[in-house]
Order: C-alpha cells, then sequence, then structure tokens
C-alpha cells in the first residue's frame, strides 16, 4: 500500500475499475467521505463554540445532518471530478458537506414555514427543539420556542455551510471566482421557497407554469445544476463545462423532482420515510398536481379542490385523489416526464467535456433518477 | 475641483478640516454614502432578480433597510479608516452596506421571533408581508404567509450581504483573510439571540450573568467591535489594530445597549419610535431588569414577577415597574454603568493605533452612545 494512502484517497482507487459495481461503491465512497467531513465540523462547532449557548442548537443540527441522501454532495464531488480535480484531497468532500449544511438551513426553515412534523422519519427540527426538557411545558410556548430555535438553527447552518467552504482547503482565488455562482444558488433557494408559499390564485395555465419554475429553482437547479458547477468552478472547470453541467443537470433534476412528488403521493412510508398524506394534505402544488387539473373533468377538478390541501384528509380522500391523477393520465405523463428527461441527461452527458470517472458515477446518479424508491 | 472628485470622495475631504462640526459632517456622509451603496445594490436585486418571484421581497426588503441609525456600517467604515484605508474608494461604503444588509437579516428574523408588530416606527417585515393585497384576507392565513415570507426575506438579506461583500471591491485575498472574522460575528449574533429567546428559568446571580452575554453577543461585538473590526481587517488592519478595536468596542458597545435598555423602558416613543411598552410586555430580560430583580424587596419582586412579562400591561402597571427600577437604584446603577463604559472606551480610543481622523469620528460615536435619544 503506497504512503499517504488515507481514507480520503480510497474513494478514488475504488473507481480505477471498470463497470457499474465499482462506480456504486465510488458513489458510497463519497457519501462516507462527506458523512466525516460533516461529522468532524459539527464536533468542533460542540467543542469550540462561541458561547455555552450555541451547544443545544449544534446538537441538534449534528443529529438531523446524519440523516439525508447527501445528493448534492455527490454532484458537487462529482463536478470537483469532472473538472479533473484531484478528489484524493479532503477539499472535495468539505466543500461538498458544506452544501450538506446549507441544505439543513433550506430544510429546517421549510420545515418551519410548513408546519412540517417528520424529516427523515424523524421529528423535524422545530419539534425536537420544542421537546427540549428545559423548555416550559406547555404546548404553545414550546411549539412557539421550537420554530424561533428552529428558525436560529437555520440561520446558523447558513452560516457554518460558509465557515465549512471557506476553510475547505479551495484556494482564495478560486473561492472568489465561484462566489457568484454560490450565492446564485443561495437565492434561487429562496426565489423557489417563496413561489412555492405564495398562495395567491392561478388559471390552470399559470398554475402549471407556476410549478415548473419551483421545480427548476427548487431542485434542478438546487439539486442538481448547482451543486455540480460549484463542484467544477472550484475545481478550476471553465464556462463550457459549466454549460455542460447545466444541460445534464437541468432536465435530470426536473426528473427527480418529479419522482419526488410521485413518491410523495404514490410512495410508500415505510420506504420514504415519510407519510403518503403530508404532500396531498399541504396541497403541494406540484407539476403532478397542476396537469391532474387541466385535464380534470369539471366533477374531478370539484373533488380536487375539496380534498387537496385539506389538512384533515384522511386515506379513503387520499385514494380519491390518487384515482384522479391516475385516470386524467397525469401520472403516466409525469412517469413519461422523468424518462424523457433522464434520457436527455445521459445524452448530454455522453457529449459533455468530462473526465471519465466523473461520466461513469454521473451515468449512475442518472439511473438513480428514475428508479429511486427513496 | 479634482478630477475623480465623485460623491463617494466627498467623506474623506469633510475631515481634513478640524473640530467637531466637521467630524459630524463625516458622520453623516458616511451614512449618506452607506445609502446609496444600499440603495444601488436593492435596485439591482429588484431589476436583475433570478425570478420574478423575488420583487415582491425585494420590495419589502428595500423599503426596510431605508430606516435605521447605520451604526454598524459607521464603525466598520471608521474601522477601514482607522487601518489607514482609503475612504475615497466605494469599496469601505460597500462593506458597510453589505453589514446594514445584514443587519436587516437579524432585525427581521427578530422581529419574526418576538412578534413585533413594528420596527422604526413602521409595520415589522413580516407584518407588511401580510398585508400585502394578493394574500387571502383571513387573519391567519396571512399572518402565517407574513412569517413564513420573511423568514425567507430575512434569508435572503443575508445572501446578499455576502453578495454585496463579495462585489465590493476588496481584494479576494482580504476577503478571505477578514470572512473568519465575519463569520465570527454571524455566529455571536444567531447565539445572542438564541439566548434571548430561551426562557429556561434561572436564579438572580445567572440571570445578571446571561443579560450581560446577551448584551455582549448582541450588542456590543455586534454593533461595534465586530464591525470596526471588519473594516480594519479589509482595509488590511493587523492584529494590534484588532485587539485596539475590542478594548474600545466592548465596553462601548455595552454602554449602547444599556442605553438602549433605558430608552426602551423611559424612552419617549415619539423619539425612539417604538413604544415604551413593548421591553416590558415582552418581558425583555436586561441587565436593568436584572439588577432591579437582585435590589428589589420581596414585594417588590412580587409586583414585578407579576407585571414584567405580562403582554396586556397598561400605562399604569408600566409606571409601577418603572418606579421599582427607580426605587431600586437599578436605573441610576446603569447610567452609571454607561458613564463609566464611555469613558474606558474613550480611554482605550486614545491608545488605539488608529489614523487620526478615525480617532476623531470613534470619539463622536462614542459621545452618542452616552447622550442619545434615538
Amino acid at each position: 500500500m503506497p504512503t499517504g494512502h488515507t481514507a480520503e484517497r480510497v474513494a478514488v482507487d475504488a473507481v480505477s475499475n471498470d463497470g457499474r459495481e465499482s462506480a456504486g461503491l465510488y458513489l458510497d465512497r463519497i457519501r462516507r467521505d462527506v458523512d466525516t467531513a460533516l461529522a468532524r465540523f459539527m464536533d468542533e462547532q460542540l467543542s469550540e463554540s462561541v458561547d455555552e449557548s450555541l451547544p443545544p442548537l449544534a446538537e441538534v443540527v449534528s443529529r438531523f445532518v446524519t440523516g439525508g441522501k447527501r445528493l448534492r454532495p455527490m454532484f458537487c464531488v462529482c463536478g470537483w471530478a469532472a473538472a479533473g480535480g484531484d478528489v484524493a484531497t479532503p477539499a472535495a468532500f468539505r466543500v461538498g458537506a458544506a452544501l450538506e449544511l446549507f441544505h439543513a438551513f433550506a430544510l429546517i426553515h421549510d420545515d418551519v414555514m410548513d408546519a412540517s412534523y417528520y424529516r427523515r422519519g424523524k421529528p423535524t427540527v422545530h419539534r425536537m427543539l420544542a421537546m427540549r426538557n428545559d423548555v416550559p411545558n406547555d404546548g404553545t410556548s414550546a411549539d412557539r420556542f421550537g420554530e424561533n430555535a428552529a428558525i436560529l438553527a437555520g440561520d446558523v447552518c447558513l452560516v457554518w455551510s460558509d465557515m465549512l467552504l471557506h476553510d475547505s482547503g479551495v484556494s482564495p482565488q478560486r473561492l472568489s471566482d465561484s462566489r457568484r455562482l454560490i450565492n446564485t444558488m443561495r437565492t434561487e433557494i429562496v426565489a423557489g421557497q417563496y413561489l412555492d408559499i405564495d398562495t395567491s390564485e392561478n388559471d390552470n395555465e399559470a398554475e402549471l407554469s407556476r410549478a415548473w419554475r419551483v421545480v427548476r429553482y427548487k431542485t434542478a437547479a438546487y439539486t442538481v445544476t448547482r451543486p455540480l458547477q460549484i463542484g467544477a468552478a472550484l475545481a478550476g472547470g471553465d464556462e463550457s463545462l459549466l454549460r455542460a453541467c447545466d444541460a445534464y443537470g437541468c432536465p435530470l433534476g426536473e426528473a427527480f423532482q418529479l419522482r419526488d412528488d410521485l413518491l410523495g403521493v404514490f410512495g410508500r412510508p415505510s420506504v420514504t420515510g415519510k407519510s403518503a398524506l403530508d404532500d396531498l394534505r399541504d396541497g403541494k402544488r406540484t407539476v403532478l398536481v397542476a396537469l391532474a387539473r387541466q385535464r380534470a373533468t369539471p366533477a374531478q377538478n370539484e373533488v380536487l379542490r375539496s380534498l387537496h390541501g385539506d389538512p384533515e384528509l384522511d386515506e379513503a380522500g387520499a385514494d380519491r385523489v390518487r384515482e384522479i391523477f391516475q385516470e386524467t393520465g397525469a401520472r403516466s405523463a409525469v412517469e413519461e416526464m422523468i424518462v424523457t428527461r433522464r434520457e436527455l441527461a445521459l445524452d448530454a452527458l455522453e457529449q459533455a467535456p468530462v473526465t471519465e470517472q466523473a461520466r461513469r458515477a454521473l451515468r449512475e446518479l442518472a439511473d438513480s433518477a428514475a428508479h429511486r424508491e427513496f
């Protein structure tokens, strides 16, 4: 075994073999190395805090970030590798971990806004904070404390994300060159969230166009394109590579979100880790829903209007809504869209000026968007 | 008039004269040039937004940031000048404006957490957003929309603050060197806010120590020391200057917060722009309150327990609480603390390795902490 063969080196060695299996290993290794970087950073925040008040927040955040699929870090490290960046250095994984902390910021605030109870099969951060022992146990004020503390937990995740990014080991010049892209991602997610909470009424046409915009900002750009581009830019990728990231990332990111929307309604809770009622009760305005509305008969639209977004919706009502998604052909249309988009992404990937190890990993990530059940 | 004599140049010319009046002019000019930089940046966000959903948030934020005393930008530009930085370049004011946007982030979230109605004599951001025309006008959901949108408005202010900082014109290396300090400030404000919302009970001793910690993070560091140090570091100031910023900033920042606490209880609303009942109704746990509790007779403590933090407190009740602050000597103790701290700050300033123009401006800022009525 050569010297310098550290834990971080292993990820790159795994792909020096050929074929799907070693590429699969590759993604697993990215995930593991990102987890390690993230855990190490959170331990530092727990032990070197500016004030003794922060550890309670750091603890909750630490527990929260142990979950998650690590999609954004994986795309980010792939972008880094695509630009020929050395994935044997810890910097790639630290940058990936920084994106995961950014994601924690977005999710924590999102859950406060949606008043969600569960995330990743566990209580949401605001609920964990509300249940803290030393909070007066009189319902409302504990809930309020939980929400307020979660706003702060989200805020500090955004700050920590920036700290980790800055301390990643990437040169100041590279970080500076990539900061516009990073801030664009940060702005886009806020725009997507705002679109999501804005409840002003639209006609069916506008509703579909808005649903697509949410997909674009909240997922396509945020989950795939931007992490890829940020990884690529931090490793010195040029404009043509950044465009290729978009050509692959945009359709693939859409495919991911469309899959997510289907899973939110038709997925098995034991697999997805969340109730298949939540999206329907929240009245989440997805492309699936907008398509169903457009295609529905007046009678079906009447049912959708009364059941979709009903916070008390039961399983029978949910089944009625699911039937309409089927009967209108909205579900199969979305399934087709996923297939088409995955193919578009794969075609773009074949043309892309990326390293072969990155191409292999990105191919596998594209497959998971079409087939995933989680 | 020499060429290159732009609007930004004027600020430095004003201090080439002597005496208080020109120094006063100097602070006014900093304020004006920061306002200009901030307004220009916000106009860009309104016109070059990543999505049409952002302008509503940008509009509300634009209106919100037109208010404020600009204390942090003023300290920041003074820090810049203290390090010998050229205050004739726009970079100093852009950095100051970036701190003001950071402050907007902190205030907007703070107001959501406190469910405050007014800020700077106007409705708070979450209330402005709740009152937007196209929101369904049924009370609860409008309020909820306002809070959620304000969480996002705060988030985007933090992102914009970073964008403006990055595009300020300061070199990547300087920005990189200063980023640890910037992220420390960002973390400290979260720690201070968390201390502020944590309602767990303490004995009187612990209560006083906690009140001081809130003062330290929420104001002393955040309003004075960190902005000064950030300005100094961005202009290339060394470690000894950063320590001097702390020696001056720490007592002065405490004086500012103590003054603020007094104004929150004894100030005239027409001058402070906020009700003199809010702090008392919120049960704000200030040094003033902690001192009064420590010194109060059992009977007085009984009154404080029942009235301080009562959301329905009326003027008669508030007067009763104010009397206890007087009778216990807590008010005059706080007044004395302000005087002592201002003197400590001024002594430190005389020793500090700063430029003369910075010393003059910082002297004037110290005076305003002791005398201000706003």
